[in-house]
């Protein structure tokens, strides 16, 4: 049994990693810390644990996270990477699912995230947890940086264009539409239900952290420039990402279903839908799985991928599981065989 | 592996029934039947099963279910009544999720659903399948009538208090709300989104057909006379029944928490919550569990019991599989122990 | 023109008072206060209001309420009544929508909310503003308690019964459902669109402040003892209060559509709807009406009434406008002339 | 008072019309038909017309339509070409909210709707009611062909910025989401409440019966060709479009806050919002408005417009009433100054 402990299981990525870990058949959860709430048993907080779940959050000083094999991180950005070098020298492996190692220049991630970054020298050794990219990395790495949500459904959508060379990759457009989950469970106006159910608006359009994410992304699956507009949505219902992309093609009559569907053959987690499907969130919702259909609309010079995901769970929790079990050698759909919940 | 069919399988108990059949570790699904959508692939409707099963919907006429060792009736009420006598005599026990062997008199069956029962003799037969009262009866039963989703919330909800004669069980009022998913996936446009969503109705004041079934029930609790007033709600949620119990106290002073808590020890699926929990319909969503909170408010001699279920699980195919459990000999848990989807 | 006043602006009470008083014929908006957003233009905190409304939030200090004909306060609970002395001295009329003024007994007042009250000798000058029973009282009131919310619907469902001494006034139960607005604009976790869509829960069942305040006003119906559970739920909508009111009845074979139609035939804002009818929430979203259907289920020996209304307008600030209407001597549906928005 | 009669009036654009002319100060509604409705209380239909409303469906054959002064189809797409030639003859103005003169094309009309026009000859003669392009036109016309949903806000969107030439006309892209009124109240399972909620889709990527309109509006914008990428999204809920437009820009640093202001200044339906707007779909709930933001994201090249409407109004049956008081020289915003309902 794997040991794992979970840093910060108070926020929705949080209480998704135990909803999944819980029942993983080869993981001992041992450690979830929460500095606030010490001493409170996780299913109190959370009854949809209860009777799988018997710990309680406990305070960092005191969780032994050394002890573990693999540590998650599930804290707001700027928290792990003060934790992680010790942990790292105490010969355990990290998945930091927030922004922490997401960037590579450690300039790019003061200016995205508004302070120094703590440990640049580790962004080298960090490994950007797309396993469709780079699987080979993620089986060694010790610290691995799982991706956004965003930049999951994204970047799994464009990959095979960019790959092939196939659009012009200096106006590429990419239309989000995320539920309200992907905002976090902090307790703010904006995201009451009062103020997100039955509306729509968009966000972030003059800049958006998983912006820079997604073009450092996109940058490696391309020798030409990226030119990239990114503009989130905030939906509203609880989960799912809804990625529309829209690139202008540099030939015509290619067959892009068959190249997607090549591209994805051997991946466990994406699903390249039959022509002309039309991806719903919900037939992703608890289910760490990327479903994608590829089109061609009439006009006939632009690509349209719709991109579909569960924000927490290939877009987080899921896909950090999916990164635990590539570094320890399980299969790697070990505790992910969870089938959509629909309706 | 147990072989398994499902007649009526493009409803939202039938989707439901396989999501849970597809990976439950006993289970070898061999047919599933639609008339109306014979031949195309069961994924092809419900693509949130891709990757986990790979039937296609068959015609009831040639689909062999006689071959099967258990046939689940996920059809409209009327359907079950007509098919079920010959795969009983051909050896097929048969658990049906629709209504058609729910009452015990042939006469209340009529009244309710508007026809003459087709096998009345069979009605002694089948054994109402609520584990929590007929446990034994189910593990010997061919032929199980799978408990209505209000039912199963209410009766759970009631039992201990009337098997302890606790309450004056001639007022009873059963104040039951509950998604939409409850109302099936009909084409009517009384459950469109813009009819449902943002709006709280209740209906069948004056009869629902769930009415004489707990009646039924709760008159197997106790001696004496039971009225119950009950008024179902619709509520702008997909899936979910909160079930709120009113009943006068008989006597005071009664220790209810410790009352409902040794009631349901040993009961895998029903959760007795902590003294003063408010159970929200959320934390079982997916999951086959029933939890109750047991409360008397200040003024002393009513009692309330806050009772909630997923309607399509422990309502439906999740108490048809924990039934298909126990009449097969299997972990009654097997293929169950999914945590509730929060948030 | 009347000159109001609005203290507390920035909650659903107050932008909803804001609404309905933009477009009042007769009332020319003066001052809005809130200490916190002093300067801001209130357009651009909601921007419905573009085009309607050219005040700014101003600070409490400087707003010159006393030159105001009537001053609505929108105010927590306990604000108001360090307030409203010195504006009543300076012949200043004020409506309070918060619950300063609504329980008459000073003792009972410190129980529920928690501090001693700061003006008891004006609980008795204060008049309780249900128009349905205190019409007359209100046309002269100097300070107008607003009802709550829940003590609307249920007082109003329960009313004709009680008159009439129809019902067991001490078994008397109101179940009732709330949109999440009822619960404030502020910044809580508990209210996040993640933690109170797709769910539904009980809340306050060991008491909630509207208790008392429904029981004050019931007594008030009735020369017999008032016996009343009431148990508030939260549903996943924004507006809205579905109340299911449950009596025993004292005789049978009474024409109760006939007595709640001629209770209410000269309310303007009561709509008793046909025999049979189930009032949906939506039926009144935005409109300041409260629509009520009485039903006798067959067992014959209960009386359900259901009673629906929006919860910020009947429920709050448009009953409030109603108040200010009948103080003034205006119409009384003067601005409140606004058709529910379905779907 | 102008007489009016509604020609269908079961759907979603009816019951809007209803509650936005029930309460016009200039119409007085004489008829609404509906074939399948005859006799029945419009009010009986739709509970929140109750008191405002006291006409009852009517025979399409004894409606005595030729009396009105003006009559709204509000039916399925080729109803109403089969029905105006009649009544232009008889002199009655029409307002037809479906989509049979919209396209001045009758081979594009068949190729898109099915099949062939009734009535060709009338093609010309129909104004395109978008009052911001059409106004003078509107004042004159027999008949009005009130535009779509989706064109109305793309097209106020893009306006501006085509009448300039300031954007690469080949590239546009609009990517617009829904809610689910825009499909109609027709009993559909793909628009029940559990199909739609909690999930987000595209649809119609491969021809939206919505491009060829908004083509045919944006090509009278500008004298460059025109290639447009439309993208609709079905949004989990009731009423609102949000449009995401992207072009790329001819050249930069234009002011294009300025320009949008200006293009708008005395429009009293489309509100540009300050620059840095993100605007939300319930901020024009219930309201005749367009509300725009124009953004240029950092990368420079490319301007996003945010457009939203409410589908039902601006997008449908305030348009209409818009356009009626234009034809009848009533002020524009006669019955239409209704604030969007926030929260």
């Amino acid at each position: 049994m794997i040991k794992v402990g979970i840093v910060g299981g108070t926020g929705y990525t949080g209480v998704e990693l135990l909803r999944l870990l819980a029942v993983h058949p080869q993981v001992q959860l041992t450690a979830i810390t929460s500095r606030s709430e010490a001493g409170m048993a996780v299913a109190d907080m959370f009854p949809n644990l209860r009777g799988y779940l018997d710990l309680a959050f406990s305070d960092p000083a005191q969780a032994k996270l050394e002890d573990c094999d693999v540590v998650f991180f599930a804290t707001p950005n700027g928290t792990a990477m003060k934790l992680v070098p010790d942990l790292l020298n105490a010969g355990v492996r990290v998945i930091d699912l927030a922004a922490d190692f997401r960037l590579q220049d450690p300039q790019e991630w003061q200016q995205w995230y508004g302070e120094a970054h703590a440990c640049p020298a580790l962004l080298d050794e960090a490994v950007y947890g797309l396993p469709e990219v780079n699987r080979e990395r993620i089986r060694a790495a010790k610290l691995v940086a799982n991706p956004g949500c965003y930049p999951t459904a994204v970047q799994l959508g464009f990959m095979p264009l960019l790959e092939q060379g196939l659009v012009d990759t200096t106006h590429l457009i990419a239309d989000a539409k995320s539920g309200v989950s992907g905002a976090g469970r902090g307790a703010k106006v904006a995201h009451l239900l009062c103020e997100t159910s039955e509306s729509m608006k968009a966000y972030g359009v003059q800049g958006h952290r998983h912006w820079p994410e997604i073009r450092q992304g996109l940058r490696k699956m391309t020798a030409e420039s990226v030119g990239l507009t990114f503009v989130p949505h905030l939906t509203p219902m609880i989960r799912g990402i809804h990625a529309t992309l829209y690139a202008p093609l540099q030939k015509t009559g290619q067959d892009l279903q068959t190249l997607f569907e090549q591209r994805y053959a051997s991946e466990p987690f994406v699903d390249v839908m039959p022509a002309g499907s039309l991806p719903e969130t919900r037939s992703v919702r608890g289910a760490n799985v990327c479903r994608i259909a590829v089109h061609v609309p009439p006009t006939g010079d632009t690509v349209v991928v719709l991109s579909v995901i569960d924000n927490l769970v290939k877009g987080a929790a899921g896909q950090a599981v999916q990164n635990m079990n590539i570094m320890f050698g399980l299969e790697e759909d070990a505790g992910l065989k969870t089938i959509a919940l629909v309706p």
